[in-house]
């Protein structure tokens, strides 16, 4: 019995009242940014709704989530509860307006602190591990003991809707390296754990709540060529650090409790830290379109380690996590052609052209080429939880001016 | 003719007039944190001396360097000449105090965005890679071509004289990873560069001066043992994040016009946007004291790639650099045993002791061991100017909380 006049916003549909994820919106007038939540296709500006939200309301009264995510999760908890009395009334309550979607801006949502990328799909890593290194095992000896992570570029973390300029830069060549715009750029499908809470150093996998404020995709842009000549011995860089995008809304972490699932058994014993205490697995259900075409339907539930052993993890050596600090899942890759999460897998290096309704063939991307990644998950009562779609459209190479 | 009543206001000694680093102070009154200058060992926060400072006086009125590093090369070559005026008169100008260093607490001057570290010194990756992976070539191709690099934990770049928490962590194991306190922890003696101006993608080496404010000595704190398990295939990452030591006090760029050095010849032809325009080398003489003894004394002229072609490769592909942003060079190390600025190398991985004056013996940090690095680089006039010093002493591993 809700006020809100949207068909999209329903139990069965992606941004229902189930869902309500937080983002920030623009419509260009002098208020500027707000803070706001997603119903079905339109923005929710929060403002005191009377008094429904009490003091609560100081928390997403600026122009960013970030007073919001340095609260705590009992704040977050009340804040969603009281959203959800102010949704699904019957009557609009004062200060409400509904923003269609197509007449704002979403900028980035909040300050990211530092960014990790980690390589928790066990099909993607030894997928990638049999393209790169045919001739040696797939997976090295630590990938099944811990989670395999680096450090990203947290300021160049974009948010949806941001044109990509190709990349570019060095590649293999003989005698000398070749340089210029990337020639094998491709995508990454991912899920992101935007932080929060207190700063902390180590936090056990049963704290994960305390600190993981919400979820959104990732698209870990990744220039194959420039990443295969660099990356040894210290990780990508250049390859990964032109951009990374991430949806414009957070989908809070209590909106996917019944999304929880057990991570695979990595048939060993595992260091203590990393045993979880409860399933930390989430079955999100991801599409990645490719210029409209879906290529792959990917499922977060075959990742090999969870969020909350990848926060233990990062943080077990005393590293603290800050409120904005945001981690990506790496790619989510599954057992069939159909689950691969990234470009050089799906064309296998390359080698195995990928057919779009269009008729085209693509293995890279190519100037111009749309990528929108999307999610799905189980909520309560049969309802659909979404997270919220990640795009961004490749834009040429533009280097004139450095005379590279 | 100083006004400054310290002797160690001296232009022969490293924070004489030639040098005014910035930082902060605090000497826990009600006015909190506030910018400064390093004189001799004296701190002169600023002040509108009257007008000496004009408008510019609003960039360093904060409690950070924040507003100073978004402000601009004209502005900060205009504030450095008004200071030496102030420093250099023969009065003591109005609204002027000087606080004896040991009086004051120096918190982490800037807000560090995102936090790069290359590996620079071909003699530190020729030993590490003689070190580690004995049967291969020293060096990965790559290397000649490209100033190597990943992004690291930007949230835990700690001031000088944080304690530095012995990490714990996984390490190699059979069959099974061991866990526990690293048994290998080491320093890396390196040199940062503290980015500022506007936003930019793409910075050629002639446009470095705009976009680095100044340099500091940087503790790239590293628990080997962990470093070894993890680091394949994407790096170092939890071997390095749980503490970065920086100086306190920031050396403007422009303090080191002097000493300028051509950077060693390649040997073969360097990718266009590698190649400088002038020497953008540095004669930085550091020293690393481990409990007292100088263990080492590498000299940043050594490096085989510049600040420059770090900034330009770090942006070339389309990433932008934000004021704020740290990179640091990677461990300096020079061709003789004396010159190894790091223990790994200096104890050749654990296989030789290293003396220190008392009579003991190292190979990596023991707990309650302190290490300092210091370093000074030709000045005008004959004068010497100061990086100032980053120190850290190691605590013992604190871990009975999460029953690791």
């Amino acid at each position: 019995m809700t006020w809100i006049p949207d068909p999209a916003f329903a139990k069965d549909l992606p941004f229902g009242p189930q869902t309500l994820p937080y983002g920030v919106v623009d419509t260009g007038d002098a208020q500027g940014p707000r803070v706001a939540v997603r119903v079905g296709d339109h923005a929710l500006p929060l403002a005191p709704f009377g008094d429904e939200l009490g003091d609560l309301v100081d928390l997403v009264s600026g122009s960013s989530l970030d007073p919001l995510l340095a609260a705590s999760r009992v704040e977050w908890s009340a804040l969603r509860a009281r959203l959800m009395d102010v949704v699904n009334g019957s009557g609009k309550p004062p200060g409400a307006s509904l923003l269609p979607l197509t007449d704002v801006r979403t900028p980035l949502p909040f300050t990211v602190g530092d960014y990790v990328d980690f390589y928790s799909s066990r099909y993607h890593a030894e997928n990638v591990g049999r393209i790169m290194r045919p001739d040696s095992e797939p997976l090295l000896p630590n990938w099944t003991h811990l989670p395999v992570g680096y450090h990203g570029r947290a300021g160049t973390v974009v948010v949806s809707g941001t044109d990509v300029v190709r990349p570019h830069g060095q590649r293999r060549g003989s005698p000398l390296p070749q340089f210029g715009p990337s020639g094998r750029l491709d995508v990454e499908a991912e899920v992101g754990f935007v932080c929060g809470g207190p700063v902390a150093r180590r936090v056990p996998t049963s704290n994960a709540p305390e600190h993981i404020f919400g979820v959104v995709l990732v698209n870990d842009w990744s220039a194959r060529d420039i990443q295969g000549w660099e990356y040894q011995p210290l990780g990508p860089f250049l390859g990964k650090s032109f951009a990374t995008s991430v949806s414009a809304w957070v989908t809070p972490l209590e909106a996917l409790t019944v999304a929880r699932t057990p991570v695979p058994d990595p048939g060993h014993p595992r260091v203590d830290y990393l045993v979880e205490d409860s399933p930390w697995g989430l079955d999100l259900r991801l599409a990645v379109e490719w210029n409209g075409t879906v290529v792959s339907r990917p499922n977060f539930a075959d990742m090999s380690y969870s969020c909350a052993q990848q926060l233990a993890h990062m943080t077990v050596n005393g590293a603290t996590v800050r409120p904005g600090d945001l981690f990506a899942s790496g790619t989510v890759s599954g057992p069939s052609v159909e689950h691969r999460g990234c470009f050089l897998e799906l064309s296998w290096g390359g080698r195995e052209k990928i057919k779009l309704s269009d008729g085209s063939t693509r293995t890279f991307l190519e100037d111009g080429d749309t990528v929108v990644i999307t999610a799905t998950a189980p909520g309560e009562d049969g309802s659909v939880v979404g997270i919220a779609e990640v795009t961004g459209t490749v834009l040429p190479a533009d280097f004139a001016d450095v005379g590279g």
